[in-house]
């Protein structure tokens, strides 16, 4: 088999695995905002799914590969909210222990979704370093097993479910936008439509003020993320090594979004679609509303990632 | 036929004639939402609904069912928003005109429904002798035909089609609970769910702060609502004798809900169910919330209205 045959295999098995345990989310649509677009746009809503996003997948993915005697100690991560919550789920679903490093900058409905969970959080400083220092603390103490949030082969399999269940649900999409964080979704999306050799182009959706895909892809090298400044919470992670060979290799663009369009995509989501989205769910659509002119397609899939916000902050309240 | 086979078949060919131009709505679960309540709840998602609530059924109703040289001479209502809309939009599919009398207490983002579905609004005082002498002196001048909000027969069998869908997306309801303001909606429940001859008992559910339709049933006769105060503002209209007469013979009871658990039960959907809901849509929740204690009951059919809402002021925020 080919690399993309045994990705495209793991997605599957995946797909089984989870199958008991998250949501098929729905597809909506909306004429509103295809007259508006002069598209046709299928937003898939994982924000309906287990625990409010789309890291459901991957996290039980993770947690149910694990053997029982791997399994017995934990898992731990560290995560600025939706994957934390889901693998405070996953493991409480099989019944282990999930430690969770959490920067002290995360938005209070994430931290309170953890502990809802049953989640053990650790607070961190709000940086990279301090995240996995803690981290590597409580395996070196627990022996749990590291669940990385996207750098992980067994988490990109989950999330790549999302794209196979789109697909079944919409066929003939021209083109289907995720956003764009630590990469996991998008590599995941990317290695399902590719390893079904769908025509479709994968596109991701990131930030402009977050926009290590973009300079990345567009230098052909990695360039991290260093200090991202963006509305958008769960897009404010740099690429890995694995996730940006996904992306070198399999997804057709990059897209930014200003965030004056991330707020109003997000507000328009919420008042014509009637749905609870965060921000980073909406910037596939704000990437449309800025760059719709550059793309000559029809049918978009936009991805909904996620719906946990505090409702008490809305983006649009200054 | 009896009286009540002949509203069935009324409802079912209302279904028929709104089908081109209506969604079929979802039906939403949450199993966070479940073990709160210690019972299985069924939201049927009108705020899914073409104009954003289920009005939009009788509003096509009455206006296809009308002959086209009715037709031509427009339709008229007053309305606090949702039924205005629904009517515009109705009315534009059609190719006639519509006018709306509408309260300058309206909210705004349902006056800018109206105005964006080409209805032609005509401001009036806060009274319903204001709104009544506005619309008499249109029709007068125009000879368009009045669209009650509530007080039609084909405005109540458009709206009876929301209960047909929901008993057949969902089997063996023991209780549908559905919003009352004027009681379009609780009527064409009951005589649907009454028609098919189901065992689900129809309930009301109404703010404390308008409680005519919990007063009207207790006393045995119809006491008109003269000053509510409540948040739901699509809720505050009185009882016609027609929605009174339905419900005295048809429905198993009304409930009231406290201003409190009102706004707790709107923001429970929002956080919850990852919808956006209006106020008035989240009385039965808030109902079953205040007395789910005195409800031996398993499985609840309740039904969203609508979502349409004011972003910038949310009920929550004071």
């Amino acid at each position: 088999m080919s690399g993309l045959e045994v990705q495209l295999a793991a997605i599957r098995a995946a797909r089984a695995r989870i199958a008991p345990h998250v949501h098929v989310t729905p597809v909506l649509t909306s004429s509103r905002l295809d007259a508006q677009l002069g598209a046709r746009l299928f937003f898939k809503c994982e924000n309906f799914q287990k625990a409010g996003a789309f890291k459901a997948r991957g996290a039980f993915n993770a947690v149910l590969s694990l053997s029982d005697e791997e399994a017995a100690k934990g898992v731990v991560t560290h995560s600025s909210g939706n994957h934390a919550a889901a693998l405070s789920l996953a493991a409480r679903t099989r019944g282990i222990p999930a430690y969770i490093v959490m920067p002290t900058s995360t938005v209070r409905a994430k931290q309170e979704a953890v502990a809802a969970y049953g989640g053990q959080v650790t607070l961190c400083a709000p940086t990279l370093a301090a995240r996995e220092a803690a981290a590597a603390e409580i395996v070196a103490r627990t022996g749990a097993r590291m669940v990385h949030p996207y750098d992980d082969e067994a988490v990109i399999a989950g999330q790549g479910t999302v794209a196979l269940e789109l697909v079944e649900q919409v066929p003939d999409l021209d083109v289907i936008i995720c956003p764009v964080g630590g990469g996991g979704l998008m590599s995941g999306t990317a290695l399902a439509v590719k390893g079904l050799n769908l025509q479709a182009l994968v596109i991701g959706a990131e930030p402009a003020g977050a926009d290590d895909a973009w300079r990345s892809l567009d230098a052909g090298k990695l360039i991290p993320q260093t200090d991202p400044r963006t509305i958008a919470d769960g897009l404010r992670a740099s690429l890995s090594p694995r996730t940006f060979g996904v992306m070198m290799d399999h997804v057709g663009g990059v897209l930014t979004a200003p965030e004056e369009a991330i707020i109003e995509a997000t507000r328009l989501i919420w008042r014509i679609l009637k749905i609870v989205v965060e921000p980073s769910a909406a910037v596939p659509l704000a990437a449309l509303l800025a760059h719709r002119a550059d793309l000559p397609f029809q049918r978009f899939g936009l991805i909904l990632t996620g719906g946990n916000v505090d409702l008490d902050r809305l983006p649009w309240m200054g």
